[in-house]
């Protein structure tokens, strides 16, 4: 699509998005950022409604520097306001980090806090083409074999998109950081956890000549989520 | 604590947590709500800081009706407002739900949406109670085995909390629900997620000595992520 611009280098760093603690953590680059968004399917969207806050969970998928989400729930977020400002995170739980004191106990995490303004799809061709790009950046070929979307379904389905303005992203990959303490007597390492596909479980009316298509297979094998 | 109290029953139901959409889905039941929060270790909160949302990943735990938030990353949002209303959310996807049409794609998931206003925890011996509440309850027995926390960590060390006002649990744990378009050419099912600990990493400066505790090795066996 030609809105495309995946350009390298650094979002810009302001007031909004600055890293304040642990910079030694923190990025701006476009491929750290890009790096955690493509990793998760979900993320959560932090909208503000009268004042307050709403956080919800989504999936989500990127084209460049332009980040789509599902609208599932968003309707009351729509109806409130056009065009408003909205944070959209992705976090991943790499292992819990247990050092010598609780201080310096932690997570090995990844995420990805990024900034910009919500817009929807409105035209139903376009709609189609971002469901399409969805789908298939989750499952590889599978749109061409599902039976079409009806125009009452694409006019049921919303997405929403923006283009990232500014985002920052943080990493923490290590064993626990007391090596100073190495001598109090107890217990210290990473407890990692794991995010994977199981077996694929058929529908309950699913015919029995129909086989998990390939790309699915290789999916679940592959230890990634998506 | 003498503020636990964990009520049977539902959350009021307002504008701002009423169930707007999949109405199979949602419940302001509390133990639905404590449910999900107690399932995972991560939490995604939102702030409103000048008009705009600000969606931060942590770790959270709960007592009764209050739930308690590790302060990491909290330290502008403790800047720009005290007693600000927030809202935290639970989020676990476990699995990817493929049906015949784009349409009825979906995921499985848990997710808790609770509201209330944040308010810090100033005393340092309630922080370090609720400390010891988050190690224990994470690693049961582990206060106890570390170093004591000094002081100034306990200064530099943010703990949030807040009393659940309103919440809404939802879960989708179910096949494609699309059984009229069996007919469809088309594998259709469930690809399940797990989330699970792996074979713990001890620190590269441990002591051979040390044994793993037993309540870790009960955890990574359990499947639970806490």
């Amino acid at each position: 699509m030609d809105h495309v611009s995946a350009e390298a280098g650094d979002y810009p760093t302001t007031e909004r998005s600055r890293v304040r603690r642990r910079h030694d953590r923190g990025s701006h680059g476009r491929s750290d950022v890009y790096a955690v968004l493509d990793a998760t399917p979900l993320c959560h969207v932090g909208y503000t409604i009268n004042g307050a806050p709403y956080v919800t969970p989504t999936l989500h998928w990127r084209e460049g520097d332009r980040v789509y989400w599902h609208g599932s729930a968003a309707s009351r977020f729509l109806r409130a306001s056009d065009a408003m400002p909205v944070c959209l995170t992705c976090s991943i739980m790499d292992g819990y980090v247990l050092a010598r004191s609780a201080f310096n106990h932690s997570i090995n995490y990844r995420s990805a806090m990024v900034f910009g303004t919500a817009r929807t799809v409105e035209e139903p061709e376009e709609k189609a083409a971002a469901l399409k790009y969805f789908t298939d950046s989750f499952f590889p070929g599978r749109w061409d074999d599902l039976r079409p979307m009806t125009t009452q379904e694409l006019k049921a389905t919303s997405v929403l998109w923006m283009d990232i303005e500014e985002a920052t992203a943080k990493v923490r990959d290590a064993p626990p950081g007391d090596p100073e303490e190495a001598h109090v007597p107890v217990w210290a390492g990473v407890l990692p956890v794991r995010h994977g596909l199981a077996a694929a479980e058929p529908a309950p009316d699913l015919p029995e000549s129909i086989a998990l298509p390939a790309a699915l297979d290789a999916l679940i094998r592959s230890g990634r989520l998506r």
